[in-house]
């Protein structure tokens, strides 16, 4: 029936490790003892909000992908524009996304609880248990996210046997999965981001500037909702955020290789298929290595954990570069010394951007201690400082970027950068490579990310609970560490979304000709002779659609796409605006009318800030995700497909950038803030401190709404532009 | 000897009469009272900082003219791979650039004291000195405009007289001296930028926030520096901006022009040349009309005055789309009506930008009053708020400019979007008769834009001369409506820029195939066939040089465009923060050491601040201005004439929306603030005032130099690109 190659079977394989391994974790996770009953009793708050919001978010979302799904159908049965399995794919991918945001929320606010618990008796107890519960999350999304490629692999391969173009078909097909996957992920991060931030924005404003009380106070009433946005915003939205980056670059690389082989035999296409699954199952291996390598010794010094936690992704690092060389090989791919290279590129690039994005962020540099010393002349100069930095910032990740692109290509194609016909897509091939590599250790990676707010969450615990100075120290040390590694993290989600829209970019010219193949439409090639849309090449592609930097359509396309990622950030930043607004007037209500409230005597109603932030997220998200699902569609409608393509370089172009600004920003603010209130420039209390939390107030959805919010719109968008090919190639406006 | 359009003689004349009006409009200005001594004292004070500071930025600006004049040599009469004219050309474009900014920035400093002694006997009489001294400034940017582009044609018309290519030459050698002009603009908007807002930012923290004394108070020893800085900034930047757009606008369109018609009679290329400039002429004609109609009745009121000044600028606007239709059909150009149309788009896209420039920046709309709103919850919201606000508003200036870019291209191209060879230069064209159609009324919107900042230090003047409560009434009402006009014509300036930029980026094209030729390069066309460089169409330029969308050379060449634009923002933003911080350490200083300061009892030492903000501009100015030089250099060296294109398309889009955010985002919470000052939401002196005063303190740096240069920088990289084409083509590296 089909002729797949054995390595394949790697892939399901490692699918099932990942997800028995994280059951292992959440089991282990779950024996351990959740303290007092105090403690039980703010862990239960925050996961029954947690829960709350995240079924009002899928409510919205159900309601979206219904409404999606009946128009993909439209579009494949009624129209016939579009390839009949992609409805189905489409819910399969929002679907897994989602349940991968459910476990690993779960495991998160049970986490928290006991890591508090954990820190009571030691510190390196504490983080092991905070560390394993977020590798049930890193788990949980490598793992449903290769089972879901390995079923549509095995599916459409039953199907699809004509072997010319099976596997282009197939691969295309399957990317329409990843449609799914963005839209889930667009509204967990926008929603989650929305939530969090006002609680986090609302929280801060009225405790800790006007009324003067600490961090998680339990006599705030906003705290909760704080740590409910923890783990709706940190764990849920950025694991939707890389499951989509993973599926999107194994897919769309997958779909390159059957194009870029597709003069070779069929065997040496599959090979190209399956090469970047087989490196995303290795990665999993080798991943659980890394994880199990996070362990210290009892009474381990902070940097000793700091270190084992490195030691644990640096040596999942280094393993899949080595790794990289034996799976190629052992495919027995074309040029797979090349290739093992793009892999290293893109290991490389995402290692720079993780240094480059602690370097201005992290307050033992110079940078962000620069913007607590502009506090000493108050909140506008550290506003104007952290602005400058971020935007500043920008700078290092943008050329790794660009060098990573390059070189990738470079090795993928001979070290020939020129643009012959066919070794173009050879080229492009590796740059989806790099982006499969950067992503290959995601099971560690995402581990250590999602670690942060769980660590996050156990000091709230702790602090709600008066658990005393001790193991509220313990807990900010984990938390401190968890601030780390959620720099690295939010480089590392920038960096592959940019590697993943290329690529993402790449698949959208291979969408759009068998789109044009299935409407009978041909292509008039370079040589100005009308050929088989499937047989044209990408500079007969450009040529035929006109896709050159004179042409209005690309440049119109391109300057809406960096105005759709302002706008999107606009809309988002004002999102949270609003939301905290309502949340500083709830609080201060609160104090005002409940009596006692300030004095400890008297318990806030939790529940109604929960419910402000659960609204807030629940009503806000709805606009600016449904303008990233119109925009590339209006675009393709009016400018056609020259214009889509303007348009995705200009968002990326402009997203990216804009990302690393806001995120880096308001990373340093947060720092900056940190670095005051650790005794420099006046400490706790001084006039530099109120200035500088008005900086971390600002940076908040900053960094926490819209900046991540757009790595999402950047893959969305050229993922509706593919799902939406077959109706642009059918009618446009110009 | 030569065969010039007799409609060219119009150029010279408007010229003259250009510069004869704006002497005759001094000497009027001149001839009025200065008023009391101490006004003259104060006047002194700022005429004597203004011209410091330009002398000291003239210093600087001169080392560079000079090393950039020797290696222009070096390319020129060294290597051969640039036009020998190209140094002249350059130093004239700077020569006369940093004319216009002398002459408009001295009638400044005179008139503002004039402006407020006219505003002690009426309204009406303040505003007729404020103008008219405004209109200097635009009357001599467009004089000296078309006076040094008439030179320059007479003289190398005389030179080439080659009939097939001697206008392509012509026109891409004139379209060097835009090199000057733009590189005299960088510095002076950074380093007017930098000077006014480290003196203004530094003013306000200390005086308004810290010791609560209000804008301009005599006690204040950064209010003179701060006076000085609108000059330095607001008028001598502008006019070196808007030189800068209003001349390169012309020439690309002329050396467009010169291409589209190549295939037609050498005598209607001659036409297509000489279109810009008569529109331009004939505008300035028209903008005198609109000049002289800006008149009151004694005793007018505020709407009035309102009235009456747009009623200049709009029968300007008028009878420019009017006589658009007669100059091009009097020159006898081809597809006349279309043109015209063209004109019109231009025209009406930088009136639609102005409105919405307007909407979201005007105190009268919902936009800024809710940035005021958000006062009551704090600084942290106002930002937020603001941030959001400027973001979203880049929606409908991008639409419009994507709009404009393609109604002009099909007008001119007689209703056709297909890319044709022959018919895409006409599109091109037809861009760039629209950025001057938008910039040929610039006698008067410029003169629009420089009343404001003399009305601004009027009312400094008449503040620190204690003239009393009804005459500092007079010059905030004349203030006022200089904000509002500052708002129209910063939308304008970047929308104009935006043309103009895209207009050049069709000129580096021709540039490039230009030196091609003389170094006896050929292309290979779209049919594969090696032709010479010079008879390449657009599409064989592109299928040459591989530009399209799937090339990792324009692929890298967008991000860094994208990333430069950031970059520089940063850059100025950090510059600025460092400034003011110093001057908020000086100001705390002379009100702890200096007694009696704060009793008005002993005068400050504004020649500290003077000289701290002169240093700080002279300092900080370099590093951008030389990054913003060298990127597009490295970029052609490094990545060729692809990642040329790349580069500036990314920087293009980005730096257009960046720039309308910042812009915007800065108008809006000076407005904020002037909401709450009027009574709003607790007015003077509440919470939500000195919330919304941290907003206006943000967005000075953001509105007055970040946000303006990036006009520049959109324009200058094109510029540098065009002048370093040889270069590139001569060697790169990829």
């Amino acid at each position: 029936m089909m002729n797949i190659h054995p390595l394949f079977w790697l892939v399901p394989v490692a699918s099932v490790v990942a997800l028995t391994m994280a059951w292992y974790f959440f089991r282990s996770m779950m024996k351990t003892d959740e303290g007092t009953p105090r403690m039980k009793e703010i862990a239960l708050y925050v996961r029954k909000g947690a829960m709350a919001y995240l079924k009002q978010q899928y409510k919205v979302v159900f309601i979206v992908f219904i409404v999606l799904a009946i128009l993909f159908s439209f579009m494949a049965y009624v129209l016939h524009v579009q390839n009949p399995w992609v409805p189905f794919a489409f819910l399969t991918g929002g679907f897994f996304s989602g349940l991968a945001g459910f476990f690993g929320m779960k495991t998160a606010t049970y986490a928290s609880g006991r890591t508090a618990n954990a820190a009571r008796k030691s510190l390196d107890g504490g983080l092991k248990v905070a560390f394993r519960s977020g590798a049930v999350m890193g788990l949980v999304v490598v793992g449903l996210g290769l089972l879901d490629i390995a079923i549509w692999f095995l599916l459409l391969n039953a199907f699809y046997t004509d072997e010319k173009t099976a596997l282009i078909t197939i691969t295309t097909t399957m990317l329409t999965f990843g449609m799914g996957a963005s839209t889930q992920a667009l509204f967990a991060r926008v929603g989650g981001g929305i939530y969090t931030k006002a609680a986090d924005v609302g929280a801060d404003i009225v405790g800790k500037v006007e009324a003067d009380i600490p961090e998680d106070d339990p006599r705030n009433p906003a705290t909760i909702a704080d740590n409910v946005g923890d783990n709706v915003g940190d764990v849920a939205g950025m694991g939707a955020d890389l499951y989509e980056s993973y599926c999107g670059s194994i897919l769309s690389t997958a779909a390159l290789g059957a194009t870029a082989f597709i003069s070779s035999s069929y065997d040496m296409q599959m090979r190209a298929v399956i090469a970047p699954m087989a490196i995303a199952a290795v990665g999993i291996f080798l991943s659980l290595i890394g994880i199990f390598l996070v362990r210290t010794k009892e009474g381990a010094s902070m940097r000793s954990l700091l270190k084992s936690l490195s030691l644990g992704t640096n040596v999942s690092a280094v393993l899949i570069a080595v790794a990289a060389f034996v799976i190629l090989w052992s495919l027995g791919m074309e040029n797979w010394i090349g290739l093992s290279f793009s892999v290293i590129t893109g290991l490389a690039a995402g290692v720079i951007i993780g240094q480059a994005t602690e370097y201005y962020t992290s307050h033992s540099y110079k940078p962000t201690k620069d913007i607590s010393a502009a506090g000493q002349t108050g909140a506008a100069t550290v506003i104007i400082k952290g602005i400058g930095t971020g935007m500043i910032s920008t700078c290092i990740p943008v050329l790794t970027i660009g060098i990573a692109i390059i070189l990738s290509y470079l090795c993928a194609n001979g070290f020939e950068l020129e643009l012959e016909a066919a070794s173009i897509s050879h080229g492009l091939y590796g740059i989806g490579i790099a982006a499969v590599g950067m992503l290959s250790t995601l099971g560690i990676t995402l581990a250590t990310d999602a670690y942060g707010p769980i660590a996050d969450n156990a000091g709230g615990n702790a602090e709600m609970s008066e658990l005393g100075e001790e193991v509220r120290h313990r807990t900010d040390a984990l938390d401190a560490l968890g601030n780390t590694t959620a720099a690295t993290g939010k480089g590392f989600a920038i960096g592959s979304a940019a590697l993943t829209a290329l690529a993402l970019l790449a698949s959208y010219i291979e969408e759009v000709k068998i789109a044009m193949k299935e409407a009978g439409q041909t292509i008039v090639n370079v040589s100005g002779q009308v050929v088989n849309a499937a047989d044209a090449t990408i500079p007969d592609f450009m040529n035929h659609f006109q896709v050159n930097l004179m042409n209005p359509r690309v440049l119109v396309g391109a300057f809406i796409g960096a105005m759709a990622a302002f706008l999107f950030c606009g809309l988002t930043m004002e999102a949270v605006g609003r939301a905290a607004q309502k949340m500083v007037v709830e609080v201060r209500r609160q104090f005002r009318e409940i009596a006692g409230i300030l004095e400890g005597k008297a318990t806030p109603d939790y529940g109604r800030c929960v419910e402000i932030s659960t609204r807030a997220a629940q009503h806000e998200m709805i606009v600016p995700s449904v303008l990233a699902i119109i925009i590339p569609i209006a675009t393709g409608l009016i400018l056609g497909v020259a214009g889509v393509l303007g348009l995705l370089l200009g968002g990326l172009c402009a997203g990216f950038t804009l990302a690393v600004f806001m995120a880096n920003s308001g990373g340093a603010w947060d720092n900056a803030k940190k670095n005051v209130e650790e005794g420099n420039f006046g400490g706790k209390g001084s006039f530099a401190h109120k200035a500088t939390i008005v900086g971390d107030t600002v940076g908040d959805p900053f960094k926490d709404t819209s900046g991540p919010s757009l790595n999402i719109l950047i893959k969305l968008m050229s993922m509706v532009s593919i799902v939406m090919a077959g109706l642009t190639v059918a009618w446009s406006l110009l």
